[in-house]
């Protein structure tokens, strides 16, 4: 196994990519495929199988009986599949990396990081389940008023059954194995549908997952249109959990799904707020780094900054001076800005830069748009009436507010439909803890720009922003349910040492 | 305060009970009441008020209000106010069970019974929750491959908001104060709908918490038409997690709920698997209590027996010389056997026990039926054809099936859509433990009949039977949401002893 | 039962207070007594029992076969009794207090309040040990390579057997209790030894335990000359455990012990440092708070002062201008600053101050000593060869350091041979983080004086300041071994659900 | 790397392995060497450095220098270099096992099962403490009475400093790495004294250790006399933690050790219960491999079996006929029976056999002797007067003592000084808990014979025959120590979300 050419069976004659089901590459019966988009050319780069309802049926039969299978697995060897994975993963980044680069504009070097990031994840996972799996509660019935000690239930978390993963297209494998490792290392068997910009680049991931020996019907992954099959997925009787990353369309899902665990990631207007003992230089390097790394399209990114009036000023001219670096182009010269996923995204984006100017916010520098690429943005003097002050861009285009007071900066942030994350800049102790206490999002980070990530850490979004913590001991924990065997013993029996 | 007359507030000039807002007791504007009808009299013992949506829209509006300071009052202030209430419940036990016999044709002792343990259960969730609430989690960032240790991640749990809890009929104080009680101690505020016939129990039992002090607002105790506020209540945008203990109406709330965290609890339908080495005479005893206690209007009852052939007939025979004894009549006499809740769930029972002798079930004893009142009713040789095989009677007839092997017993205990509880006789430990393992229901009693409690176990269906596992300590962390903090360093510090 | 006459019967004939064992108060059969004197009057102020071998010999037998049946007595029954004895304790306040001024010329306020924290700790103890004890581990094999899951792991927390107690004289009632609380609620047995001033406080104390009603022989207390009994009983091979709080004599029986748990805390010499951004007048007033409360006699003293040259003059005239309002006298009048416990230590501490004059140091108040009353000093510009800049004066006497660099002062404290615990006061979150991280010591304080407590946060001494941690938590943890049950199946079974 | 040459470097021209400090292979400026004697031939087969005091000085000082750079380095990277030893480890099993086969006469077999099964506990070891050093706790001042949230105390476990590792000659490689694995991944450096016999295996296991390339001083391992470097060793004052395996010396350095942590595991008399109901196949396969596996020599071997009479006869002839199929002879030929470790053990357990032929026990077989090498020998009717009974034979003989209850059996396992292990069979679920509750031993089996392992379950001797649990989670846990942070705020704030 080397190069590439391990990747040739998941591709069909007609250079239509295949879906994953029972341990085989299919192509769908539908005769149909999906299009995807290059971001960078606007031309059809990849196009992958329309799948249909009743293939989907039998992927959902066929999970739920390898999970049962699987669940029977040595703990250890669930963990040694993965680890196998993660290295076959990291072995092939080259070729994943290139469709990030070709499917969704991801600049080269950072398309190389998810995979790699990836791998590392898959394996951190592996380990953390195995203990997580393998350790129960033992309690007693003499810790409750009235009762001896004569029944010990042993408590011990069990697989879901069939977890169905929707990752979204700005982190297509990462996001995907971030869901897939902890539903496989926690007994469960998983079926993966990746959003459509993204979807070669997951058929990929899946096929190191494939190589790695994972037992038939394990793991699917199906492709084709949200119209055909996607409340056919969301609202299918054989999932028994669904771990969503996406937009509005969570809401939905949410609202259709039932009496199943979910766990939703929905998106964010993170607030960085400003305060004047703040270093300011530490502030610039964060805003850029946090506003317009992958130009924008990121959950975590920074996406108001409240900025307190008296160092508004030094804070928007070294951000000015920082973004002036920034390179803008294609994401194979691994430039920093790259077009953005879709021209529906950047006309959206259009809108919110429009709306401001017409409402009167100063632009830092020229609005400039070709095609899907978008040139770096800072809106300063953003009023709460403009649309940019709420709403998300998932674009390089970042909006200022001045404030007057630390309270007005937690008041906008609270004001949100959304709770992701937050971050507060400043040197006093006091103030960052108070501050990071009085802000209702999920995370607030203190000195540092948002970010998922490191991946074990607790991630959660409040609100309209989410369902559920993530972060992988959270996710693996969220892909289980309870059991309990209680031992009623005839006369009570206190353990002696 | 002393004897019953703390609870003459809670009742208007016409003898319609009020329902509880703003930490006042208050007439609806409706100018409507509903009546709670006596399960052994048939007649109108209670009226209670018939709130409206705009009642219902104040009451989330000061629940909101009063959660957020309720959130900033010390742990230990929390525990003592709940301490208090709990004081004060077990106090007034008399007149709250009172409520239970009229309401719910609960045997007076019984009734007294769970006064008492419901005021044993708000104090232990207190204490747990103290600890729940006040111990987060300390993450460094060098764990994960490729960080420096300069980011620690502060990881707690706070509240969720406001908690909805809807108790069903047959524990209206107990599996109210279950949810009440996480829920204040975790930092939420708490709405209350009861069900209709316990009502007036559950209305003694929040002016007891009234009398302990807490906040206006903080809890809120809402009556009326399910028509008029049940889907109302359910979707109301203000409720941040439902806490239902009830029957199919749970499936129905789930699908409509959107993307809160739920906890269900909707029914079951228990096995108890008997091998041969048992002892029977242990076995007919649980039988007897598990399946007539409250004439098996209990979640927990044993639904039904998978008795092994060779032993069958000499648990048919113990089990029929028990029921000889049990006492059939009013509540307020402390029978064994009362009416069950209302002629509705009379007439669905009796259904079933029609369908089996229609199909061929042996009958143990003769069926008979006075109003609500069903004398206990043994059904022999039930086949998997019959209704009574897999539906929840909720009623004191009881169906035995005869099995030749154990995996008979435990495929028809899996093949249920019900999985809460279970149970399996065996002297033997390996067959124990392995039988226990291959149920697949969410607790398996081992030598005793299923039951919630001790109450600090973990308590949860699979399947059908529900979502979210309860019991003290899991109830309260679903009342929570996980809230982080992440101090990041300019240079990596580790910590040094 | 009220007022104090409930300590008549542990006070005999001659007004020498009896020793308690087997549930009675007992006259020694030595015949001798020890006495107490006063610090204030220097006066015989009370007569203890001078207990014989013999006599320990006996309370350790009866101490092993009452904790035999402790250990099977339920834990709520166990926290039951604990509620009771904290209750007495509380109810009975003031006599108690009373003992603590005489004995230890502890301010009157603050004795009260010794008492009613006391009564608190025994509480939340109680309730932690519920849960601590009340819930084990359950562990599968497959966790580890190699393995099918055909072992379960059932393993708990079990009792040590019989706890040797030794609190110091400072504290003598909450130093008592934090380890008998903890020792008993985990099922051990406990005998007090406590320090000879203090001994008649905590012989109070016990009898508000006796009326609790505890078993016999499940507590006793032992009162006697160290050279008698002190390694008599740190040395019994019934002893299963020792939990000690008090000075240099720790580290000798450790040194003798053997193969039994040691919990020790035996002092400090707690820095204070102070950088220049630092608020002043908060680190003011927790140098005074820190370094004179109880006339300095507490483990978490401030007893050295590190502050940056630039800054020095202003916090030593800020502290000096504070500590001219400290009131010196007697503990009934409530004065902050009463005679140390005795005159051996009054000398030494004037042994500790002559060096400093000799070598140099500032005085910034005269030096003044009447008996064992020694007014309140300041010693600027302390340097390392002085005896104070190093030792532990246990007294109202704090020495200032003036450092040139934050490395200088981390330097400083960690060249100690103590470590108990330290503070930095800065307003800069990220000097306080890596300074705390820096600082070898078991807590660091950030912004406040060091400080044992709240009761439940962990509390422990590093090097020779001792060794296990304490906090109610981890004392109960302490207390305690692990059992281990593994049932062995004759194949493998994963647990379903 | 490959093949054996990798230990060159690790033996000098004389043929005396080298020790190792400072990252390098020393000779001993002692001039002298300690000789190994092959328990088989009896003649020296390898040499080893007698190190003097003034080379353990300098190991303690480079010790302490290099965990003080160890405990600044990431966790993943500590985990890193632990997993690239136990890959070395595996990778030169085979030489490694054979200085098994030549110091110790372990069997071929077991000697590269010992091997496999060390690396596979160094990566299991790497990865658990990854999570327990990566998570502390964070704590919140209001938990407790009278505290608002003021205060926040983040908690975590930190390096004790220097850990002094002795393991014993029946693991000399497994037993070391379950001390080196622990103290490294938390942090600490390490010092490894060696077993005589076994010392060559050990230098060689340390040599894939330096191949992994652990900082310069982190590990060291000094061979030498005990009469010159024992006492040095455990006492020196540069030593933070003493992990022992071995016999009696254990108790010693107790007595001696001072204020440090310790963990023992001394030994024991494992009983084997035997009820009437019992599989006697089962008992009979158990009582061969437990108590003759590598002749007897393990901490866990069954040493003493407690028969109920009604079955005694039966187990002792399938017993008998189970030995009758064990091979005696040299461990080079895999034989199951080989020389047991020197003449004095052999002559001891001689003395042990002598004592009971004496005392009137049956002999099952003929005694047999050659050299080191004891036929297996099972004795009935053992009576409690013989020194069988008691003492821990440490051979391939083994005692049946005929009980008429199951409380005799009980009683017997108990009033042994040990308290390492015990099992107990039976099919009855009830007898099986009650029994293990009441036996007062560290862990009890039940239907399985004694055993440590699987690595990941706590293990611990109670008595005489410990201190300390255990197994790789509690072994990485006593090698830390709690540091707390106390983040103190000006105002209470309460974490919202």
């Amino acid at each position: 196994m080397a190069g590439t050419d391990v990747f040739t069976e998941i591709v069909d004659g007609e250079q239509v990519y295949k879906y994953y089901a029972d341990g085989e590459w299919k192509k769908s019966a539908s005769g149909k495929s999906v299009s995807i988009v290059n971001p960078t050319t606007r031309q059809t780069q990849y196009k992958v199988q329309a799948c249909t309802q009743e293939e989907v049926n039998k992927v959902m039969e066929a999970a739920k009986a390898a999970q049962k299978l699987w669940a029977r697995t040595p703990l250890w060897k669930r963990a040694e599949h993965l680890h196998k994975a993660a290295a076959i993963l990291k072995e092939h980044k080259a070729p994943v990396a290139e469709c990030l680069v070709k499917e969704i504009a991801k600049p080269a070097k950072d398309a190389v990081t998810e995979v790699v990031r990836s791998g590392d994840l898959v394996s951190y996972t592996a380990e953390e389940g195995v203990r997580i799996l393998g350790e129960g509660k033992l309690l007693v019935s003499d810790s409750f008023p009235g009762n001896e000690r004569s029944k010990y239930c042993l408590s011990s978390k069990v697989p879901l059954g069939v977890v169905l993963a929707i990752p979204p297209f700005n982190y297509p494998v990462n996001l995907a194995v971030s869901k897939i490792a902890p539903a496989l290392i926690a007994g469960n068997s998983l079926v993966l549908k990746p959003p459509t910009q993204g979807a070669v680049a997951a058929l990929h991931m899946v096929q190191c997952f494939h190589l790695a020996g994972f037992p038939k019907g394990l793991i699917s992954c199906v492709t084709g249109k949200g119209s055909e099959i996607g409340d056919f997925l969301t609202m299918h009787p054989g999932v028994n959990c669904i771990s969503f990353t996406g937009g509005d369309t969570g809401i939905a899902i949410s609202k259709k799904a039932g009496m199943i665990p979910l766990q939703m990631e929905l998106g964010g207007k993170d607030a960085c707020i400003v305060l004047e003992d703040a270093d300011l230089d530490l502030v610039a390097s964060n805003i850029v780094k946090g506003g317009y790394s992958y130009s924008g399209q990121r959950c975590t990114a920074v996406k108001v900054v409240l900025v307190m009036e008296s160092v508004a000023d030094a804070v928007v001219e070294k951000v000015k001076s920082k973004m002036a670096k920034l390179s803008v182009g294609s994401p194979e010269d691994d430039c920093d800005i790259t077009p953005v996923v879709s021209e529906s995204s950047a006309n959206f984006i259009e809108g919110l830069v429009m709306d401001a100017k017409e409402k009167g916010a100063t632009f830092c520098q020229e609005y400039r748009r070709e095609g899907n690429l978008i040139w770096p943005l800072l809106l300063d003097h953003v009023r709460p009436d403009m649309r940019i002050a709420w709403e998300e861009p998932f674009g390089p285009v970042l909006p200022v507010i001045r404030i007057s007071s630390v309270e007005e900066g937690i008041h906008h942030c609270n004001a949100s439909n959304f709770g992701l994350q937050g971050c507060v800049f400043t040197r006093d102790i006091n103030k960052a803890m108070l501050i990071s206490d009085a802000m209702e999002t999920g995370t607030v980070q203190i000195n540092s720009a948002p970010a998922r990530g490191p991946d074990h850490f607790p991630f959660q979004g409040l609100k309209d922003s989410g369902i559920g913590s993530q972060g992988i001991t959270n996710s693996i924990n969220m892909m289980t349910k309870i059991k309990s065997t209680v031992i009623n013993l005839p006369s009570p029996s206190y353990t002696m040492g």
